[in-house]
């Protein structure tokens, strides 16, 4: 167990759990053999599917509970009430030092409650905020964020900007990583007091990035940025606007193709082409949303993903806890506070 | 004269002024023969252009200045030194009853500003909007605020849905338009607390349609509801973050097309299919950001569209007048007020 790394996995979370959670661990398993698994649920339903699986058994351990939260439970009642749900466990785990992350594809607003409450946020950090990274024209960018915190101040956004930028270094491999706040345009007049002032003190201090200045809703889509940072309500309904257009377009797309017998031809004949189109924009391939900004890897996987889907938010969370990511939150928060103290009188002059 | 409906031409306002703005009501003209123009900007430009068009030219008045809002004109700006401009002596027309509405497709900030000084909001309405309809898997929806006012009260969008509404019966032709308040989630307990004040006001109140409840950003595309209520801020990015994706999947899908011989064989035979489909979701098709709320018809014409948009920038600005839109809106602020006082206090109790 030395050398490997541990990820606790929320066996019950999902709309297919426990099926999808361990097929998706024994996708996973062929993708990162240094990874060792602790599943989290009914002992009774999990081991019969890793009885399937022998070499993800042989990496795998389960830690049995009866106790699941519910897909529509309120945050605070699953934060008070289920203890002993396979959640809340798999977010023990990591607390405890017993795994380096953990996933879920159970209720968003749950998870984000305990992994808060159980985990606590970095140094530095006021508030954690939901990160994803989509495609875009020019490759692929990361947005935070997504729905953890629907109104923020200047001092949250800054941070967010820290953080999205930590990553798109460490996961996505950049060097020099843009930013941009979201408006609702890009000249500095444009927009509420709080994209202001967080722009006012992103232009000025030193970041593990450059700072572009505002950008708009077409901006994500096209790459401009390589990180778009939001509140998240605004945030929240641009990605779900954006994955509404996408789904629009592919229906278009269908209907355009039966429309004639010689779009019909077209089809077939296109068809290996959008093969390779589907697979670039399959939705699963950009599953795994972060909580960034918490003192442990917790990433939430769509509850309604496959297996498939749900190896790569394991892949995420791979991804974060081997680039040691935190750890570079830390460095980063340490190394701005030391260099450029930060002007709190300004912010709150705002 | 006295049959005829009389729009205000911006004739100097946009990136391609005034030969587009010549040329966009020439093809309206075609389309709405009942209509006759008065274009307010540089004659010795207008004349030499009127002269190649004589049939447009019977129906056409020039109104002579020289002076033009810029396009990054700040708004205040505009106001103040631009009361001899073309944009702002076209909103003239309209307070004067000259013109039955106006069509500009210059400096928005301005516009709004100018508009709302000279037009005045309508009795009942605090804050006048900007609404645009656009395609969905269903047909067609309008949303509103697309970007007036950054920050909204409860009662702003309970107006907005009432406004959208008529304007979905209206225009639209909608017998019971479904109306849904934009949320980062559909149960009742997530979001801010100004939609859920706004959504519990319209759950209780009678409507020009039916309140379905929330939406979220996937819901715009999908065409849940025919009317989308939301504020400025949040639809300016989710209108923007849908033209973006839009984009976005244009690009990919000529990418895909071009990405193999077979593929590109393909396209030719599917060819006269997507003619078809970028007809339909042709942009120009839906130019024509309308200003609900006011004393008088104000229609926003995309700066960098051509003659085709602006003459649909110019339909939409003729089928509300036609419609008696703003006499409506009236009726309904009436209706209301009169079956079921607004509970003022309710609203500043929240």
């Amino acid at each position: 167990m030395s050398q490997r790394l541990t990820i606790a996995l929320d066996a019950m979370g999902g709309d297919h759990a426990p099926e999808m959670v361990v097929a998706g661990a024994d996708i996973a398993r062929e993708r990162h053999p240094e990874v060792r698994f602790l599943l989290f649920g009914d002992a009774g339903r999990i081991e019969p599917l890793l009885n399937q699986r022998p070499s993800l058994k042989a990496v795998a351990e389960v830690r049995h509970t009866t106790d699941a939260v519910a897909g529509d439970a309120k945050p605070s009642v699953a934060l008070r009430a289920g203890r002993q749900s396979s959640m809340r466990l798999a977010i023990d785990a990591v607390a405890k030092g017993e795994a380096a992350c953990v996933v879920s594809a159970g209720n968003t607003g749950a998870l984000m409650a305990m992994a808060k409450f159980v985990l606590k946020t970095l140094p530095g950090i006021d508030r954690p905020a939901i990160a994803s990274f989509f495609p875009t024209q020019r490759g692929e960018s990361v947005m935070l964020d997504l729905g953890a915190n629907t109104e923020c101040s200047p001092d949250n956004l800054v941070q967010f900007a820290q953080m999205g930028a930590i990553f798109a270094r460490t996961v996505l491999g950049l060097v020099e990583p843009t930013i941009g706040v979201l408006n609702i345009g890009s000249e500095d007049v444009k927009g509420n007091e709080v994209v202001k002032a967080a722009a006012a003190r992103l232009r000025e201090m030193p970041l593990p990035g450059r700072f572009h200045g505002f950008v708009e809703g077409n901006d994500i889509g096209a790459g401009t940025v390589d990180v778009i940072v939001t509140d998240g309500f605004t945030g929240n309904v641009a990605l779900k606007t954006a994955e509404g257009t996408a789904k629009l377009f592919s229906e278009f797309l269908r209907r355009t193709f039966e429309s004639s017998w010689l779009a019909k031809i077209g089809y077939v004949l296109a068809r290996g082409a959008f093969k390779r189109l589907k697979a670039r924009i399959d939705p699963r391939r950009y599953n795994g949303a972060m909580f960034l900004g918490l003192r442990g890897v917790c990433v939430k996987s769509h509850g309604g993903t496959d297996a498939v889907g749900f190896a790569n938010a394991i892949a995420v969370a791979v991804n974060l806890a081997a680039n040691s990511f935190n750890e570079r939150i830390k460095e980063e928060m340490q190394r701005v506070a030391n260099a450029n103290p930060l002007p709190d009188t300004k912010a709150a002059a705002v």
